[in-house]
């Protein structure tokens, strides 16, 4: 048995993972037989308890900041949860800061530095469109991760970036609906001065239709009001309803996230209207709902265990010298579901 | 107008907020003369921007931890995001820090106290069953925040606690579908040596199934096998296909959370069949995606904002010493939704 665990040991004495637990950390509520006995089957197998309360004692208080534009975003749970993880493995701590969407990131963060004094920064989310010479007064690495930007600051040396090409993706996704025959495909997008991924996103959709020999239709251009969760479910319900109340003619929607378009499918749902027979939904993201939900959602999946793992593991190479500053695109991945079909 | 806020000085200006944010925080992508029309309409205004970057100015390092047990549960996603916002808003920073299932978090909180020097502790999830001499070696003020725990310490003066009462609500469910007529109820639960949350919801169940007049039959509850993503609906759907496979009889399943109901409703139309028609299909938590479910899942809806407010209000009232520790016990709430049906 190479690497022996936690539920090895639990199984080989018969008890449960918490009763181990209970033994190794000298919790008083456990028997003392039972306690001797898992301690001698743990001993007999040389298991060494991999514990993160024990690696903390051997590291200072080093932190990386995370700071997080549209933190509603059910897309950032999942990253948050792997920063998380990827940091604690690191013996750093997360500092998690919110930063509301008409607050400047960079200001947020030059606070953050002077308080915090993290060693790293993520930038998660939102739009980056900062001179230079702000960007020179960060004085400690940093990654953006999944933000949309400015060319500009794509070639920078200075910082690292770690996204899909939401343009490339989003055109990729609606190509595929048009060569499935749709030709009327209307896109529940951000509001209509967004600037970032949401821009990136339409942009791709008006190309891949313009391509096929489609003019963008400003009636099929559905964009979100002002909110703070526009890529909720709850913002895809009323965004849909309000194209139903208007009765335009489409037989495709393609939503720039899962959650608008779990909320598109509800609202279509509750008029007595079928997916995908009467209208097909796509999304965007490759949340795990897309699969569960009835029926799935054609999607694109954002490979985001990878993305978040990366955007740490390029911050740490900083962090240590270990590399330079590297710029990752990570492809996506269109994923088809129940949700959409071919029409005449 | 009393309260003006950045998308009316956005409106008045005919430009988008994001061009508001540049003129406010001195961004040099931005034309000068919208600059001073914008900064113009700001003082004509009398707009103040209320901007956290500011705030943070006037902040000395003070922080709050919240150590997480089952950072996957969707759950929790909303409480973690609550919580940044509360604290942010009383101008402390946010250390986020999972806590692995084996670990003990008195541990890991002491370890964080000695380096990071926290004001206060939010304790999220898991199971609490620490002695009085372990806890009080916690030298901050402490909340634990829906946390599943043994009667002893809930009447400790020591620190305070947010939950709902998990064995009344889920008693509540169970007597709801016994109430329509269910006499075969399947409960998809935690894995069986869980002394949680898990445990609490089951003795609801049992108890229900009692005080109406049914034995419960341990072929009709489905513990999950030992995992790390119990509460998700990858593990729902598991489950239930396996209770498929051995082809047990009910008429209604009661899963411990939505994302377990969801997870097994997918299993159950991947076999053709339909719910309500079929099976019933009931959950718990009340996380946004129950609603926009098709069909939209009966569920226990925690009051999660309330929840996540009162434990930061109640952990900063300590901190401050402006009240005592309190044990706060919320109502959730049955939601009815298409997923069940009565039966004959």
């Amino acid at each position: 048995m190479d690497s022996i665990n936690i539920k090895d040991i639990a199984r080989l004495c018969g008890v449960g993972v918490s009763t181990v637990s209970r033994a190794i950390n000298n919790h008083p509520d456990i028997n003392p037989e039972t306690k001797n006995m898992i301690m001698q089957v743990i001993k007999e197998n040389n298991y060494i308890p991999n514990n993160s309360a024990r690696n903390l004692k051997r590291t200072d208080s080093r932190a990386i900041a995370v700071l997080i534009k549209g933190i509603g975003n059910p897309f950032f749970s999942k990253m948050i949860r792997i920063f998380e993880e990827e940091i604690q493995k690191k013996k750093y701590s997360f500092i998690l800061q919110r930063v509301d969407e008409q607050e400047d990131e960079v200001d947020v963060a030059l606070e953050l530095i002077k308080e915090k004094k993290p060693r790293g920064i993520v930038f998660l989310g939102g739009y980056f469109s900062h001179s230079r010479e702000e960007l020179e007064q960060l004085t400690v690495p940093f990654v953006l991760s999944t933000i949309g930007m400015t060319e500009y600051l794509g070639e920078s040396p200075d910082f690292s970036c770690v996204s899909v090409d939401d343009y490339a993706e989003s055109y990729k996704m609606t190509d595929y609906l048009c060569k499935l025959g749709h030709k009327k495909i209307l896109i529940l997008t951000a509001p209509s001065d967004d600037e970032s991924i949401g821009r990136l996103r339409l942009e791709g959709y008006k190309k891949a239709l313009f391509d096929n020999g489609i003019t963008p239709s400003p009636s099929l251009i559905t964009f979100s009001e002002e909110c703070e969760e526009c890529y909720s479910m709850e913002n895809g319900y009323r965004m849909m309803n309000r194209v139903l109340n208007e009765k335009s003619e489409f037989t495709a929607v393609y939503a720039i996230s899962d959650s608008i378009a779990i909320g598109a499918c509800k609202a279509i749902f509750e008029r007595g209207m079928r997916i995908p027979e009467d209208y097909c939904m796509a999304g965007y993201d490759g949340l795990d709902i897309a699969r569960y939900y009835n029926p799935s959602i054609t999607t694109i999946r954002q490979p985001v265990e990878e993305m978040a793992k990366a955007t740490i593991k390029i911050l740490f190479d900083v962090i240590k010298n270990k590399a330079e500053h590297q710029k990752k695109v990570f492809r996506a991945e269109l994923i088809e579901g129940e949700s959409t079909r071919r029409v005449k």
